[in-house]
């Protein structure tokens, strides 16, 4: 029989496609999960039996955590993206990697289809589909849930009758949780001007005492939290999350552009990835100059936009990666954050690379490094060509 | 006698400059103030009172709160300028629109000289020589405080000496007020790693009730609060700024470039420019397309950095003003933002130009405008370049 | 009968789509040419007699030049826009301009479906397809020949059946004549490593002499040639083509990305457009500062670039025609250039707005508006942030 | 005695230079030349002699040119920068590299002082002041035409006495001749309105019969003609500049913004610069995405921009670089040139690495890697946000 690897959740989506793909299309079903922080091994293992359960060939579980940290969640950090100055890209981007990791696998053992479960009115459909057409271009795409037009009702029927007995009741808010935030969505998210309950968060707010506390980077990375080194940059993200969640911190509703063109309002909670992005900011603009923060927002405004669309795998992904990494070489040092309820700020930093050193001059205190003269002299020269202009505008209307 | 125009705030810098220039250079001192709406008429009628006192021939208060507004702040908004994504422009945009009306009142009057009291280190220098070089370049910029480079001590001296009695003591954190925004200066912001105490900031919290409230947009200007429409946008700004300040909205500190190439931070309270600008770019998410979002970021980025750095005359600037202006035209209706101490929130938007609409479809809930093939098909055709790429590359290396 | 708008180019794709729509789908169809200057009265007259013969209901000729200049080309020279630095999108922006212009009459008359006879290869369809779409969401859209993938020996024994009678031969290069350029497409474009040859191109060289002529511009439009003004800048520029193309002028191949994610290549031959834009921007070179081409420029390529991609429709577009507009104020001079067989060269410029005065200083000779002095201190100034960073690091290799 | 280093080229105004600093300055001079591939053996041992017999304490030659190529040419090539698309950065590119060579060559001698001898009108003046001042900024920079504002005759004379004999006249154009181009000063470049006379040009046109030659690059650089290796990319330049200059290609007048704020303009003739971008710039097109085409050029244009205006120290130099480097792993292949009297163009191009496939498809032709089906999807979902937007539009008129 024909292989077909699911990209598989254990939802109600996913569980139909295993059945429909088994037994009316008459497919081998590879099921796989690719973790990427964001469940226990308990939920591993519930899904994985799931699975089985439903009658997959085999059910693998791919853990691409540590990747998705440093070929992904990295760069998002080094270009402080937010999407639309607002989002952290928590779902766009662990969805494109998932897929691309999905084809890999599908390739590795040699599947003839690829199919996911997504519906056809967001953006993860073209993530999946963009990931397997580009890694494996030889193999067909099923999406059932897509081209079935299924209501819920109708499959649960489907596989009530089939014999699956389980309780599918659809929660209030559909969340999605992941090592760089967790979406929200629900009726309030459905409009334009209702904003998310307080019980509609994942998080509630149990801390109320504010904190201090210090971040560590290097080379752009975060590697500590007060003073405490952690083993890997994931865990100082995780770490970092306990810390800062319970304050309720980092919730917001993005509004933006889905791929297929529509706008769509997504809520969100994401204490670490917001503090930890204004943190390594607040240091870069301490130690780089203007111009390399000028043209590492333009690259990452961007990056951050193709990750969105599903072009993780485009090569200048690759290109904008290493012009990230090169910059980031100054990028050391600690950063001071306070942390309060529903809100955060930084306090300041300490790095060796720090530019606004005393020993030059003090921005509006001292000048040691240059003349008053010498200022006046600059001022001339840059407003020459506006002068200059001034005086031809004035000139020709006399003419 | 020769004439000089004096930029008087009043201060101890531009008091000493009046006896200096008047008595030691020989000059008849026009003093001149561009209210720009940070003055009271009381403030304004004693600065006027000392400026005669120190013995300038004639004492001129020009009022440019309006143009202020719509020559300048209002792009501000159409573009929702943040410097360094933090950072209203506070100081930037009032001290460059001062600089060019006092180069003006200067051209009017037929002055040879203007001088400013600026010092060595700071940006508002360039800004004055800039300004005062474009519109009149014949006339000779004179400043005496930068090129005498006297301390706070000798200047208070001089004007002793010179019979000038004036309680000149320095106040512990430097102020700087206007209807974009208050800058706030001292021991801690010369450091990289402290911040601004509570009793530093100028509106003390005095609101700790959260507040909804309505702001209403025209073509992209706040027109309106609660309802109620406002006189005038400036109007509208000062009574957001009434209602929000005393909740300690809007506080932080920017770290930026300054003119002269090194880093500077200054603290900020800015709660009216902050909520106007998230809500109307909340707003704009929603009316605007990707496309226009886009662009529009890139020039305005541009246009406060030009803006910073005293470039407001460039020709560029006008037609910057130009596009934004024409993308406003879909950028009204109604937003709500939760006000809470230290903090608010955009809770949603109203507007008969949403491009969220459900008639077309929901993000991921409804597609009535296109198929699931469609979107195959979409997925497709986007991926063919990166698919190729990458079959290329792999057949490329068999060679 | 159900109404059918059909893009008619009197070929033989478009003639199949007439007979098929008419015979096997049983519409009334509308054929529509939208003229934008490629085509004499005697053509006109002559497709308009086929469409008749084929059976359409009703032809109509949409008469688009003058609208074709003042909504679109005059924007291709404002912004010297040359896809990827050669083509001057003589075909894309012709296409999406008839595209829209058919839309629009489909809808004037209520038709219920329109039809296009492009193939699946090219970009057209898309352009085509997305015109359709947003003007006349409402309407189906047909494509005969992408969808039935037929080819010519096929349709042409098709209308042969149905009565048909045409010398249907296919040139050996396909031409497509258009006010802003002719593109040339033949067996040496389908590979990447040839070159048309002599015979290929549509206008053979016949000059030999070098002339030297002069274009006149008015706010960025070009108005006149050697000191007569033209009727319109259409006329013009049919003028400009006369003397220049047969010299040979123009031709290249462009390499390229199409919408659809293949390289295509494809030869013109373009002289006007060509002079226009080098002595166009020539002319800026003179006139604008620094600051305006930079972001003339940005724009500008996007500008082509949605153009190219069918996105004429985007409001974004209208945003940076009015950017473009408001930069052409001082666009108003003269400029020399010399015709020779296969090349040209801008001689030089004369205009009013010229910021190359000698008033103020030339290049390498003079300084009269600043000393040496000040531009040793421009220079400091410029440095502080380099040489500052350069400091640092050095110092913290220390630590 | 202090040591003062001189930037030594051997004309009127360094010999000038060398004889006050050494006599009437009491400085010990250190003359240094740095050679970028400009001079011959000859020439550089009679600047030597010349220099010792005006009295230097001690000359020496700095050869640079592999790093001249290595660090800073092959980016230009990278970038296929264009200033203004014209000029290939043939002075500006050398001098700033000559300017930092001078500076480390001070530092390691430990120099007190470094000199140059532009005059106050230039661009070189700046180059020279900021790679002095960033490089070493404890040292004093002295300028003496500059500052001394002398006219040749004074300078003339002011030797003469000094007892320095040698035929100081001036040649009629000032000449400037580089590994990267030469560039053509005279009264014409002065004027905006006149071009120069076939005369002036430096090297004249004595070939007449055209020739194909082919271009192989490899990573982005050229290192081989005519299937011929060549030792360095550096002789492969000199190689195809003997083969194509005396065609007199690579001819133009440059206009452009000086850093000094005034238009400048000036001749050149380039041509191994404007063939191997050109031919650098078509392969790309062919084995580059369009989105790394869009980068490259956004950056490359950018760092031509700074290296003009002397800004090659600015650390995001080295970020742009990397980037260009990480871009060329694919370009590598042949390119064909037609060259011919004043002019060349590309024919064609082979690579492994070409996108331009016939296997997936080819443009207008063939589409075997997606259906009209998906096209139609793909048009529909990418129109989808111009059509709400119209939508929306035309219904928000009817409220």
């Amino acid at each position: 029989m024909p292989k077909v690897v699911l990209a598989f959740s254990g939802g109600l989506d996913t569980s139909f496609c295993v059945k429909y793909l088994a037994e009316d299309q008459g497919y081998d079903v590879y099921s796989v999960l690719v973790d990427t922080g964001g469940f226990s091994d308990e939920e591993l293992k519930t899904i994985e039996a799931n699975a089985y359960a439903l009658g997959v060939k085999q059910h693998t579980t791919v853990d691409r955590t540590k990747e998705y940290y440093s070929d992904c969640i990295r760069y998002l950090v080094f270009g402080n993206i937010l999407k639309n100055n607002t989002y952290p890209l928590s779902v766009s981007a662990e969805r494109i990697f998932q897929a691309v990791a999905v084809a890999e696998y599908a390739r590795e053992i040699g599947a003839s289809a690829i199919a996911h479960g997504s519906t056809g009115a967001g953006n993860d459909q073209v993530r999946f589909d963009m990931a397997f057409r580009i890694i494996m271009p030889e193999a067909e795409i099923i999406t059932p849930i897509r081209d079935l037009k299924l209501s819920r009702e109708a499959e649960i029927e489907y596989l009530t009758k089939k014999g699956v007995q389980r309780d599918w009741k659809k929660a209030e808010y559909s969340i999605n949780k992941g090592l760089w935030g967790t979406s929200v969505g629900g009726k309030e998210t459905l409009t334009s001007n209702q904003y998310l309950p307080e019980s509609a968060w994942p998080t509630q707010v149990t801390k109320t005492e504010p904190e201090t506390i210090t971040l560590e980077f290097e080379k752009g990375e975060l590697v500590g939290l007060n003073g405490q080194r952690a083993e890997t940059s994931v865990q100082a993200i995780q770490q970092l999350a306990e810390m800062a969640q319970p304050f309720g911190i980092g919730r917001d509703i993005h509004v933006g552009d889905t791929i297929i063109g529509i706008k769509g309002r997504v809520g969100f909670e994401a204490a670490a990835p917001l503090i930890i992005i204004k943190a390594h900011h607040t240091l870069e603009k301490h130690v780089l100059t203007e111009q390399q923060l000028y043209w590492k927002e333009q690259l990452a405004n961007w990056y951050g936009s193709l990750l969105h669309k599903g072009q993780f795998v485009e090569p200048v992904m690759r290109n904008i990666e290493t012009f990230m990494t090169d910059t980031q070489n100054h990028v050391t040092g600690k950063v001071q954050v306070h942390l309060a309820p529903y809100r955060f700020h930084v306090e300041g930093i300490e790095s060796n690379f720090d530019l606004m050193s005393p020993v030059f001059g003090s921005y509006g205190e001292m000048n040691n490094a240059w003349t008053g003269d010498d200022v006046r002299g600059f001022s001339k020269v840059a407003s020459n060509q506006s002068m200059i202009y001034q005086k031809i505008s004035e000139l020709s209307q006399k003419k």
